[in-house]
């Protein structure tokens, strides 16, 4: 942790101390994945804004540079998907090192649009500046969801079951495996490296949960299931039990654990970035949300614990209870 | 220029290129102070975004937090009083770099917010990152404006009188100063080094020339004159003529010039951050407009000049006539 040992959250609590949400425009000021601001008829306004910064959050020399523009989309598109919402606007501010070549930033830009394109969003504005090191890209997205529909953190209820939408800690294992020198190109890892480089923010799904009524909390995991639980955990006033043989992880994460002689387990509960929603849902409306997920999307969901009274995030394995509240990426280790 | 000879207006010409504004509710994309979205009942939305960078943009090292927090959030509101508008709701992205203490963002945060909150702009959201070398701060602020309002930069017509509300130069001498050594306590440079430190957002002004019916284009000066009257010259297909001893240049200036061994004509035709508004109005109404800004805000304007027939900013001085178009601030530089 830096600086002087403060966390991420420590940083932000401090800055929802500062503020006055005077404005009854806000309906969700600073803590969800988007701020979200009352407009006319019916429909609320999403705003987010994330940024990335070369050497923390990439790394130039395996990211493809129209990878990393998609990514740049991608990762603010899905907080947009983790409220329910639709995006529409983006917002792109660049800083660019003196190391990056015109090519380089021809191609991240190509690949950013074409992300915004394949979610119907315009780029609408931006600000270009230079930086002595590091590139960084910071970019802001506006989407929208209809005022009965938008699904916050704050909603999970004791006894709800809790529900991610695909594998677990495959952008962790895909990070990992680039770390070690492999190339997209191997067959053999091509899913893994691919959804590090170029995850896919699940914006129809957002659309398929916040129609059904039945979701009462969603988020998306862009720091891990433990820190991202822990945020739903702490804004609904809970807790939450993670159960070990229902974490989703994929024969190959497992492959991949053994290659790179770490834990699959490790990657699904604290791996960041897999950009999956989490949700949770009355424990009998379950079976219902599932099945009616695989017939509007053809997409697997699957269910890693429940809501329960008290606060954290505890996992359970062979009978061991492991308090793993806020255990993964946090922006400021 | 780098890198290759690109400047930033090859840059941003590049990026609108790709982009097709098909969405019936963008007002204006990319090419304005602000983006503008149509939303409801005669308003429009507008939304600015700018980063900072420490080494380019700031330098720490002379630079209180607590007025370059006051600054962060300026340089951004500006830009919505460039468009005639009322500020609303902010978001912040921090990158912090290792040698940043907690004192120092606490402080920077503080003046951050003290400038939101004199404008009565809530932080509604936001994100938090490291960064391995310099620390950058990017700002995205939403405003509104009524729908026949707001001003752009594509309106300024033939003939039209330029005019600017305040004395120009004043923080490119600033920043000169405090490159010397010189401090803010030194009571004969205060106003000059002030003016670059912690400038002020002219949302007052802004509302009362676009009420006033009587301006054609605006936009902030944040660039430099030469450049940014470039950017209208551009955007309303026309030319323009800045003559020099129009200049509003203070005797401060003069002094400081002196005392730096700089051009004070210089200064106030290239030096950027001075966030005076920037605007044209009909050869007839000028005047008027004048009188009318003193009797609300006691404000004293200047006309520098004219819009004229062709392209690009000359400047007339000693019978000689100079092009200047673009000559200021260039991010990329």
């Amino acid at each position: 942790m830096t600086p002087k040992g403060r966390t991420e959250q420590d940083f932000i609590s401090q800055i929802r101390k500062r503020i006055k949400d005077i404005d009854t425009d806000i309906i969700m000021g600073i803590g969800d994945d988007c701020a979200v601001l009352r407009t006319d008829q019916g429909k609320l306004e999403l705003i987010t804004t994330d940024t990335l910064v070369e050497a923390v959050h990439f790394d130039m020399s395996w990211h493809p540079p129209q990878l990393l523009g998609r990514k740049a989309a991608s990762v603010n598109i899905s907080d947009i998907a983790a409220m329910g919402g639709v995006p529409r606007f983006a917002l792109l501010s660049v800083a660019i090192s003196p190391s990056i070549k015109n090519d380089w930033i021809d191609l991240f830009l190509a690949g950013f649009i074409e992300s915004l394109e394949e979610h119907n969003v315009v780029l609408i504005g931006g600000d270009t500046v230079k930086s002595v090191h590091e590139a960084m890209f910071s970019v802001s997205i506006i989407g929208e969801v209809e005022e009965n529909r938008s699904l916050y953190r704050s909603g999970a209820k004791v006894g709800d079951q809790i529900w991610v939408s695909g594998y677990l800690g495959e952008a962790a294992a895909g990070l990992a495996l680039c770390q070690q020198g492999v190339s997209i190109e191997d067959h053999q890892w091509h899913n893994l490296i691919n959804a590090h480089l170029d995850p896919e923010a699940q914006v129809n799904l957002g659309r398929i949960l916040a129609a059904s009524g039945l979701v009462h909390a969603m988020m998306d995991i862009s720091d891990g299931l433990a820190t991202d639980l822990a945020h739903i955990c702490e804004e609904s006033k809970v807790g939450a039990e993670i159960v070990a043989e229902n974490l989703p992880i994929s024969e190959n994460l497992i492959a991949a654990a053994a290659f790179c002689k770490k834990s699959s387990e490790d990657w699904a509960l604290k791996g960041g970035e897999d950009y999956h929603l989490l949700f949770t849902c009355a424990d009998e409306d379950g079976t219902n949300l599932c099945k009616m997920v695989k017939e509007k999307s053809n997409m697997d969901i699957f269910c890693v614990g429940r809501i329960v009274e008290g606060k954290g995030v505890v996992f359970l394995k062979d009978g061991q209870r492991n308090e793993i509240t806020y255990q993964g990426f946090d922006h400021f280790k």
